[in-house]
């Protein structure tokens, strides 16, 4: 454990303020979420890691059902030369595929497997980054009349962006995430869900993993390759950086017009469709960690918990070891005929022979929400120890086992609340108007060398529009505009550019990301 | 449409009869399920096929849930070196897998894109066919003590195994699935969870999909390539064929070796652990479709149907019009907050501006379990033309509206149980005790030489046990042993081999197969 200044111990080595990135790892591997795999760029996703995305998949996926939409499977490669039908889309994807050039291993003369020369694919194949180009085949044959429109169609899967330098959950070679692709009969139609997809996202992870974002449109220079238009939610991490958390983007008629999607319009003639696509991925699971966890580990969200409650039975080698079993086993029964916001309640009941500290600490660091403790006491008071992960890990209360389901959705709830309510507090205190340069600056210098991380956090800015200043700021702070805010900023009410002075444009976000 | 020999019509050309092989591409085609996509060897899942797979996939991860059992997710892809640790098992799947070999595409003088020579990889990565070693890798650092043990983990995702001749569910170089791999602490347990999950398979397919499905152990040479034992569910479709539905394998200490999945076991030594691999697949569609489509296109059974039930309002341009949408707005809302078997009635109302007769075929094709016809007349009397998809086509019934759900619920129950009931009369009706090779051959020669799809069926016969035996059926009547059946089967009684006369060491099932 590592001591912090106020002296009092944490389970978790580093804290936060003395390396935020190895206090990340760390955080992950002392709950168990996920680890590196032996495969270059690729982690393994372990139970309670993929259990919160379970849980992050069932909640949007009912409200992607909700607005209409519906799965579907394409497939996993993409010929080399669809992935050239859209300009900008190569571009921005050639430099990072998995390439499938073979179909066959054989063993060499020496008995060595190797790749059989004489099974080369005729054309190459992508392993999906995304699946624009695959998507936009197969609807340009499904979409014959604007009768067909619009085709709203979601898939989750897997995708794959090669990267040599990766971090768990934010940014690995293969991640898993959804990808929603619709096609519509006009321009508004198509603008419309770009934008309620983005507020799909936002409403989902505020309310779910409370996470506070912001909602806003991307800079040219910061746009998904192909489209017209991106919009992202950006959260605020305890580092202060950005998370982009989520995307949606207006395609205009570019992947219409690469792949073909034409449709007999209402007055009769041919058109190309409008198209949109919008994704959120693992990544959240990254944004979670480091938007609730604090220097003792993981904080869940009540709503996305892997569980919600764990019973810890105080044993003892003697005649009160069946009445406390009995007793815990009463109490999770009970609690499991609960629901939670439409799913049963989770309850672990930890029965493992170590010793009760170690026990305590492995849930505190695994983040579940409540903990509760009985003992031989406890069973005759007819009460349990109850504790919350959201207070000082020793903060535990007696109460009554009578009304503990109450308290206990009652609790969750408050925890829920709490948690965005924190976050929101967080965001406020490091996000404010800045309308000059030399500030800009300063606040994104660290105070202290030694600790590049912590920072000012987000500035919100006037800008001239002009790819030029905000390159330079880019360049000379490694700060980039997260976006142009559609959610109310505190902006300042500044009229010149913070770089250059000219004319304000726009008024952005500017902030360090991940 | 094609003409039976009844003379009446059908909605799907060609019929079973005339074309059993067409037959199935034509019923996946008129329900929408799925299409072939311009990538080699993989098809498209369209949503009406993609909400079978998510209803197989929540019925079953809540069983393997039940059991103990926790998602996880490994890599897409295995490092070559991998692969080769376990000898059987890389000659399996050696011929059939898809090679990633390079991280980058650049644009060559001529601005083509093409592979960069530059980006090869040092060590060529196969994108999993299967993830036993992989997932070998990751026990072995999990498991240090027998504590760790049991360790019971399942993964959902998409595998490649390269195809050269594809079809659509039963046989496609990508598909989806699920891989479940468990490690033990004795031989006991792993064979005991071998037969667990294989177990979990059959109470599943028959209670879900309404498939009966023989259990049973392979012969050596239909194992799975690694394991000691495999063992399969075997369904028989409308064809007479086997289609293998689900396998489980008792993989011995055979990838513990070569994972170096090592435990200090009670005693205090080292032991190596015990392993078994279990999965299913989006093959189990392909079985749906084949045990209960008719000439008319798909049905499906209630549990795993995509939707319930459609309501068809008719529609006239008159003063009814409104009244008829009302009534049919009332009904659908009532059906809506109906729950079958745990989950939300699936109710359609279809208010396509197309030809009431096709909107009906559409539904039939499609295999919807129950079609409500409502006009302005059941308006009036309070009711609707109720028709079932287990019965012709013309056969609806009008029923009052009033205590419309409950008969909804017990119709589908009903048609469940129906379903089941027919597939098991048939698979009794084609599966026999055969103790005679030139009655097996009869058994095995298509009656008409034109259709050699319609055979006899399953034979249930004796055998000696000799590989030699085996592959004299085999290579003459394009015959396989199916598996040594653990459940009852009409054996005939028979004690000598059905080749060569020896002494019988097991009842085999012989069959054709996918």
């Amino acid at each position: 454990m590592a001591k912090t200044e106020a002296a009092h111990l944490t389970a978790i080595t580093p804290t936060r303020e003395d390396d935020y990135a190895e206090w990340y790892q760390q955080v992950i591997k002392a709950a168990d979420l996920a680890e590196n795999s032996p495969v270059r760029g690729c982690m393994v996703i372990k139970p309670w890691g993929y259990a919160l995305w379970e849980n992050i998949q069932r909640d949007l996926d009912a409200r992607f059902k909700a607005t209409g939409h519906r799965n579907a499977y394409f497939p996993l490669f993409i010929p080399k030369s669809f992935l050239e039908k859209e300009a900008a889309h190569v571009e921005g994807f050639a430099k990072e595929c998995a390439v499938v050039t073979h179909h066959r291993l054989v063993q060499d003369a020496k008995g060595a497997l190797v790749v059989d020369p004489e099974a080369e694919l005729d054309e190459p194949l992508i392993v999906r980054p995304t699946s624009e180009t695959i998507i936009g085949e197969m609807f340009a044959k499904w979409v014959q009349s604007y009768r067909d429109l619009p085709l709203l169609i979601n898939q989750w899967c897997n995708v794959v962006r090669w990267e040599l330098r990766t971090r768990m959950f934010l940014r690995t070679s293969e991640f898993l995430w959804q990808e929603g692709h619709t096609a519509h009969e006009t321009e508004q139609e198509a603008h419309e869900e770009t934008r309620r997809m983005l507020d799909v996202y936002q409403e989902f992870v505020e309310s779910c993993l409370a996470m506070p974002v912001l909602r806003g449109r991307k800079t040219d220079s910061e746009r998904f390759p192909g489209a017209d238009e991106t919009y992202a939610i950006e959260a605020m991490m305890q580092d202060r950086k950005a998370l982009q958390a989520g995307t949606s983007h207006f395609l205009g008629q570019n992947f219409a017009r690469a792949s073909g999607i034409r449709f007999q319009s209402r007055a009769g003639g041919e058109e190309l469709a409008w198209t949109t696509s919008w994704g959120a991925s693992t990544r959240l699971i990254g944004g979670l960690i480091m938007t609730h966890g604090d220097d003792d580990g993981l904080v869940l969200p009540p709503r996305v918990a892997a569980a919600h409650l764990v019973i810890l039975p105080i044993l003892r080698a003697d005649e009160t070891r069946q009445r406390v079993l009995d007793y815990v086993a009463g109490i999770a029964a009970e609690l499991r005929g609960l629901s939670y916001h439409g799913v049963p309640l989770g309850v672990e009941v930890d029965q493992r022979d170590v010793r009760g500290g170690q026990k305590k600490w492995d849930w505190v660091k695994k983040g579940i929400p409540i903990r509760l403790e009985v003992g031989p006491r406890d069973v005759e008071r007819g009460a349990v120890s109850f504790a919350r992960r959201d207070r000082a890990v020793g903060a535990a209360e007696e109460v009554p086992a009578a009304g503990l389901g109450e308290r206990v959705l009652r609790v969750l709830d408050e925890m829920q609340a709490g948690l965005l309510a924190r976050a929101l507090e967080f965001r406020a205190r490091h996000m404010r108007p800045i309308g000059d340069a030399a500030e800009l600056a300063a606040f994104f210098t660290p105070r202290n060398p030694e600790k590049p991380e912590i920072h000012g956090g987000f500035a919100v800015s006037p800008w001239c529009g002009d790819a030029a200043c905000e390159n330079r700021v880019k360049e000379s702070l490694k700060v980039t505009i997260r976006c142009i805010p559609i959610d109310e900023v505190p902006d300042g009410g500044f009229d010149r550019c913070v770089v250059c002075g000219g004319p304000r444009r726009e008024t952005v976000v500017f902030a360090k990301n991940y």
